[in-house]
């Protein structure tokens, strides 16, 4: 596969996706608090994606990608571009594999980012925190490489594997009115649709996005993608853009697509740390956020939240900036 | 029971504190990383009682007390002692049972632990931070409101609940060379000694000490209780000294005691917040600080370590004080 962008992932791919994946992946477990629950008014299941050994959700979708592989194809590796996770969780897909992982990072991704990557194996090539930085830098890299390109999001494989969190969090609960996960490029939003739209089609997916990098809250409400250049939100794993895959899954199946401040986002991060004693991404609090921000819309739901990361800078958090 | 001090509970008693119990606290999960693995060459299961929710395993000890309680001996309430987190969970248990709790705290105690007493409606006496203004204190308390005392450790009820957790992790796990706990008075340590030396007698149970507070390491060299008052470490949970109860288990089934200076402990902690993406408190990284301060007496081992709990004041984390 060289060329996956109308190649629209279906449910099976999402069931052969977890039988692949399994052996390398963790079942996250789904935690609960009822002071949140009390403050909310709601039943919130946190799906703990953070607890992935590389600390986040991507590793799904990066496992399905590097084991679907040809013995051929994985003689070249992998590569990619991203603004952390999936770099990292490619890069550890990669080494449980023992191919090669070339990544494409904005020089200012977060050290612990980087350095998660390195731990794996993965080789870095920095480019500027800007989306047409790192498109042009990759192209570069992977001409050099040959790996095959694993896109962050824009890519059945990956899409495929990030529904088998959906698939889980169905599993591990006994009913939900609604899936609310934070929206980036749009990855895990259209996992989840993938998975929703036949295992539970009655489940609610709501995306949350930070007001500062808004585009794919814009573009719901326009019909059509809007792409922003370099937005600057805490969210540092939301800042990428739908693209014509995950467009097509948010443009069918999502309910609603709720924003939340950087001040609401980090309120809600503390209180998720607090209350739930999980170290997890500013990214990973845009649900919680937009949850406390519109009560009305969730009182009373049970609603599962996806928590996608955990890798920060334990040196620099964000309510002692 | 007013006297407890000699009562030693039996392994049948830890038995019915778990069906007690069962109802009003979490099966916490056990959680592995791959990387600590890799860099202390042993088989590491953390048992996250901070997940409890009111974040620490005392939840266990005191709700078996709480709910063993005849309605009668129930309708003037529980009281007690506490550097924190017994208290929360004694609050917390009181809550559950609505019956009335008092505690006094050291005012030095961290303000997020207050708040989490105040939270469950427990109503706070304040006493300077020593083991004698504490016990004086508390005498005063105790006698104007009658509520049954519920020891923080010295208390067959207490530690027959806190061995409920040794008893969780050998079914979590495939078998364990040895289970290292935080010592401070020693009520987890002996409820630990309680459940293995019946039901898993091979199984080493080690105790994890700071130096700046190790009157436990000190008795058990010397073969009685030796007591300091107001010692001082970052690890604010093992202030207190061992009782005769707790001695009893020590002095006869803990195989070795480990210290390990704050500088160590917080080493771990962060070490612990980055891989595991847990929040908890430096008491409870003491077990990681022994283990990585003697490699040689723990690689190739299988051994579970406590997470005895997660309260800590998220605006002053100890490294960067």
């Amino acid at each position: 596969m060289t060329k996956h962008e109308m190649i629209i992932p279906t449910y099976d791919d999402m069931l052969a996706a977890h039988m692949r994946i399994a052996p390398h992946i963790r079942r996250t477990p789904v935690r609960v608090s009822q002071h949140l629950n009390e403050l909310t008014g709601a039943s919130l299941f946190f799906k703990c994606e953070n607890f992935q050994e590389p600390g986040a959700f991507k590793v799904r979708g990066a496992a399905n990608a590097v084991f679907g592989l040809t013995d051929d194809q994985a003689k070249q590796g992998v590569a990619t571009h991203s603004s952390g996770n999936h770099a990292s969780c490619l890069s550890y897909a990669a080494m449980l594999r023992g191919i090669p992982c070339n990544v494409v990072m904005p020089r200012t991704a977060p050290q612990a980012k980087k350095d998660t990557v390195r731990r794996y194996g993965g080789k870095i090539t920095e480019c500027e925190p800007s989306t047409s930085s790192r498109e042009a830098t990759f192209a570069r890299v992977q001409s050099e490489t040959g790996g095959d390109f694993v896109h962050p999001y824009n890519d059945p494989r990956v899409i495929a594997g990030q529904g088998t969190c959906a698939k889980e969090l169905m599993e591990q609960t006994d009913g939900l009115d609604m899936v609310v996960a934070p929206i980036g490029g749009g990855g895990m939003i259209s996992g989840t649709c993938l998975t929703l739209a036949t295992l539970a089609p009655d489940c609610q997916v709501i995306a949350a996005e930070p007001e500062q990098a808004d585009d794919a809250y814009r573009s719901f409400k326009a019909g059509h993608i809007i792409a922003d250049d370099a937005p600057k939100t805490i969210a540092d794993g939301l800042l990428v853009p739908l693209k014509d895959l995950t467009w097509h899954f948010v443009s069918n199946h999502v309910s609603e697509i709720y924003t939340a401040s950087d001040a609401d986002i980090i309120d809600a991060m503390k209180l998720i740390w607090k209350h739930l004693r999980i170290v997890m991404e500013p990214s990973s609090a845009v649900p919680l956020a937009i949850i406390l921000k519109n009560p009305e819309a969730f009182r009373g739901k049970r609603i599962g939240l996806i928590v996608t990361g955990g890798n920060v800078d334990l040196d620099r958090l964000p309510w002692l900036a």
